[in-house]
């Protein structure tokens, strides 16, 4: 079974070493995981993005399952490049499995960079006036139901851990279940 | 044809009239447009998120394109449940289509939330010390090539205009390379 490891991770200092950990762990699983090609591409060429995009998109092809880090980046919500592919791997009808490494509720998250007003009806709205999702989610529903209804339930831990971008307890968590659905697959 | 029309503007106060001229818009251009159920949903009842997600999928299911607002939403990039969706119907083999309504180089929306450093070789980096794409775009290349690939680029006004989620010019621009892009393939 070969698993499509996406995530902002590609943009970490020692991002090459995280894949190679995260490749690991597969391994150990029985697995073959696919990392992003963002690093392993020659950035004095041409076109150097749309390689990537390319190369990226014949790997997720290539993959029976996509374990995507949701994590948030850069905001309340997780990295676009990973959503993107967790859409794309919906739509090619392949497994999805996801974690975040944060497990706050979506609200909360907001609170961190925005005033969140809450109405009379308990209506929640940011500094702009745009309603905030408050369905108990860590994330956008559309990423949360898509986990559970083509492949597993997003694994966030109970508490963050103290190192959001190298902790790969929940990564792990992932591969295990993916494991365990491989195998009910089959039986 | 028929056109599903993702965005945060299902966030907006006025989300069901903008919803209204979206697909007045396509109408005028002889497409029908469909707007996303967030707001058409009993909200007192079971299983609301569930119930937008299955909704939506539906909906993207029956159409032919999407046409995403990609207009940054609560950081430097675009909206979550759009790109999963965006992704989702890449998957599926639709046409692409997308707007941002800030046309701005994406290292340049970061540095509005964040301090970006420039190395000597001209990598950028954000404070947590993760990479800035810089690539030229507005947004992260996944999203930027996909639409290259699977439909037609990016459309971003010259400058932002002054109500960013109310200005629908750019919105409109899509639904015409829609048109053109219909009957260049029926012709």
């Amino acid at each position: 079974m070969k698993i499509y490891l996406a995530g902002p991770d590609v943009f970490l200092p020692d991002a090459t070493e995280i894949g190679r950990r995260k490749v690991d762990i597969c391994a150990r699983h029985g697995l073959t995981g696919l990392y992003p090609l963002d690093n392993a591409v020659d950035l004095s060429g041409d076109n150097v993005s749309l390689t990537i995009f390319k190369g990226n998109q014949a790997m997720m092809d290539a993959a029976d399952a996509i374990i995507a880090n949701l994590t948030p980046f850069r905001g309340p919500g997780a990295d676009a490049g990973t959503v993107y592919e967790l859409g794309y791997m919906a739509g090619r009808g392949k497994m999805l499995l996801a974690y975040s490494n944060d497990p706050a509720a979506y609200p909360d998250r907001v609170a961190r960079f925005d005033q969140v007003t809450k109405s009379a009806s308990g209506h929640l709205t940011d500094s702009d006036g745009l309603s905030v999702e408050n369905f108990g989610w860590p994330d956008n529903l559309m990423m949360i139901h898509a986990l559970d209804l083509h492949g597993c339930s997003l694994v966030t831990p109970k508490r963050a851990p103290a190192d959001i971008w190298h902790d790969l307890s929940s990564f792990e968590a992932c591969v295990g279940l993916a494991v365990d659905r491989a195998k009910s697959k089959s039986s």
